[in-house]
């Protein structure tokens, strides 16, 4: 038995104003005069006050990114490309400010920077060979826990699939609750839910240890005072509990509803957290608690899931994302343990997506 | 107002057995054939099982540490020369093995190989100016929060006080939960009480936010787990709640108890754990449910403190040690907020003094 060695962000600001800090940090790294930053922020925040306080120099590279779609390799070597033509030289930080896309693709820039071939080779586990571009990443929207993890998952042209090392992890982060309040509900919902959800999988999960567990149980009672308490304080709440969610994925594991959601968002294109949301809401028979739970927030939040979306599409696509749920192995390997492949069937998964 | 850039941990192993992981670890470091690794470790394992698995190599120096007393800054001087006697070269790592005090020792060595002048010179904050050595702390007694911490703790010429910076913070820990199996009761209590009352200050502190907050509630809530509920997984709880009090001390701070116990410890010479405990026994006016709830865990296991301690110690001693507890501005800082300089007179700290 081995354990992982896990690899976490080294340093980390957590204060309601602290993203005011962030022209210091990146101060740090400026060593040259002509020394250049990219930032990669969300366009939701391209009118909003945000976009006047990026501390960004002259010499540096703003690129307002759009995650509508769900992050692709081929959006990450355009990136990539951009960033190159704007400087011979390579960039001292690369910042994402956003959610998990926006925090994702600044992962994978950085990344890219320093290895070369375009970002579909390098989805898997442990293929990247150069360090990353030292980056930055800065939520303003919590709950995916990209902010914590060592992948930035992409849509590429066989799957969506993580790029997975210890030199995807940030070199910092910057938590500031100020940053999430104004996100419009419904993102708000669906993207702490992928939280929650992930917590429910991982600790009903065979994959569980100490550590893992710590970490989920506190997320998990930090969800339930956002989403089910209004507590006075949910901004910063929310925003650990994202935090500490990315934190127990160390020794666990996410499970049957990560599983389904891959499956429509690569097939449909749903986005993570709202696919997460309606894959959950059919898997009673897993995490009966979990999932009633989840109705009772919706109601709370007035949530409205979309309904029938699989029930009539055509066998072939159904097909398809049955494909894609059934090759995640070590989901389901941490649903039942050994001997998941005879219980994950064709029709077991076909059940299910006609359901959501 | 600034929010600290918090310096964690960036590699950590959780698991049992994980101890064995360490040569594979230590392999990282070693490059070059010659290159040798020291290994600072707590006495008490000379005869024990554990001493058979360190995996020293023929180049290695292992020192056995006796911390019957509190790491001083001559130790850390005596101990660097005689790294420094073994080789020209510089070690690859310094490995600290044992409870806070060898874990400090590992931290204060490996920074003094590459920091010049002697140990005392750095006691403070952010003195330290070049990189530590590569170190690793290996905890085999749980509750100082010293695996997670960016201090050493010495006894100097002139106080106690830590060598804190960035760069004391190990690089890499592994927590093995069957080496704090074996502790002595007495030790395992002493010890693992240093983490209760820790999180106890910090959560009726003034300093506290949402990230040391969600940190100390878990580590507290774990905590009740081992010492009034005698949970079948003490050790691996015991040892998460160590991390995450160590964790939480990011944007919060210890208190009285932890001021009147730095006295205790430079003036009579009582480790840090047991000082915390005498202290706190007299504390009821400042945490009453927190004492009532340690005098259950006292009870539960059979745990008899010193009395009338210093009931009869000449005036001047009594002095000494009020001096060294008010002199720490931020533990009271936290207990009152601002104006503690009125409160915190040299009457209520002779009174606590003379209960213990």
């Amino acid at each position: 038995m081995s354990f992982k060695n896990f690899k976490v962000v080294p340093k980390m600001i957590f204060g309601r104003g602290s993203f005011a800090q962030l022209d210091e940090v990146l101060a740090e790294e400026r060593k040259q005069a002509n020394d250049f930053v990219v930032f990669l922020v969300d366009d939701v925040h391209k009118d909003k006050p945000l976009a006047d306080r990026v501390p960004v120099k002259p010499q540096d590279k703003l690129i307002w990114v759009n995650v509508d779609d769900e992050p692709s390799t081929k959006q990450v070597d355009e990136l990539t490309l951009e960033v190159q033509a704007h400087s011979d030289s390579l960039a001292v930080s690369v910042v994402g400010i956003g959610g998990g896309s926006a925090m994702d693709l600044a992962k994978a820039v950085a990344l890219m920077l320093t290895n070369e071939g375009g970002s579909a080779k390098y989805q898997g586990w442990d293929l990247i060979e150069n360090p990353a571009v030292h980056h930055i990443g800065i939520p303003t929207l919590s709950g995916t826990g990209a902010e914590a993890s060592r992948t930035t998952v992409l849509c590429g042209p066989e799957r969506k699939l993580g790029m997975n090392s210890d030199y995807t992890v940030f070199d910092q982060i910057i938590m500031d609750p100020e940053l999430i309040k104004d996100a419009p509900t419904d993102q708000w919902f669906y993207t702490g839910m992928d939280c929650y959800i992930h917590c429910i999988e991982s600790l009903e999960g065979t994959y569980l240890n100490e550590f893992s567990k710590a970490y989920g149980e506190k997320s998990l009672a930090l969800c339930r005072q956002v989403y089910l308490d209004d507590h006075p304080e949910s901004d910063d709440k929310l925003m650990m509990a994202s935090f500490m969610g990315g934190m127990s994925i160390a020794y666990s594991q996410v499970g049957a509803c990560h599983a389904l959601s891959y499956g429509l968002s690569y097939v449909l294109g749903y986005h993570h957290g709202i696919g997460n949301c309606i894959a959950f809401d059919v898997l009673d028979e897993f995490y009966p608690e979990g999932v009633k739970e989840f109705r009772q927030m919706m109601e709370k939040h007035n949530i409205t899931l979309p309904k029938g979306i699989c029930k009539d599409l055509p066998d072939e696509t159904i097909a398809k994302m049955v494909k894609v749920a059934k090759s995640l192995g070590p989901l389901w390997h941490n649903v039942y343990g050994d001997g998941w492949e005879e219980k994950v069937t064709d029709q077991l998964l076909t059940d299910l997506y006609r359901r959501i």
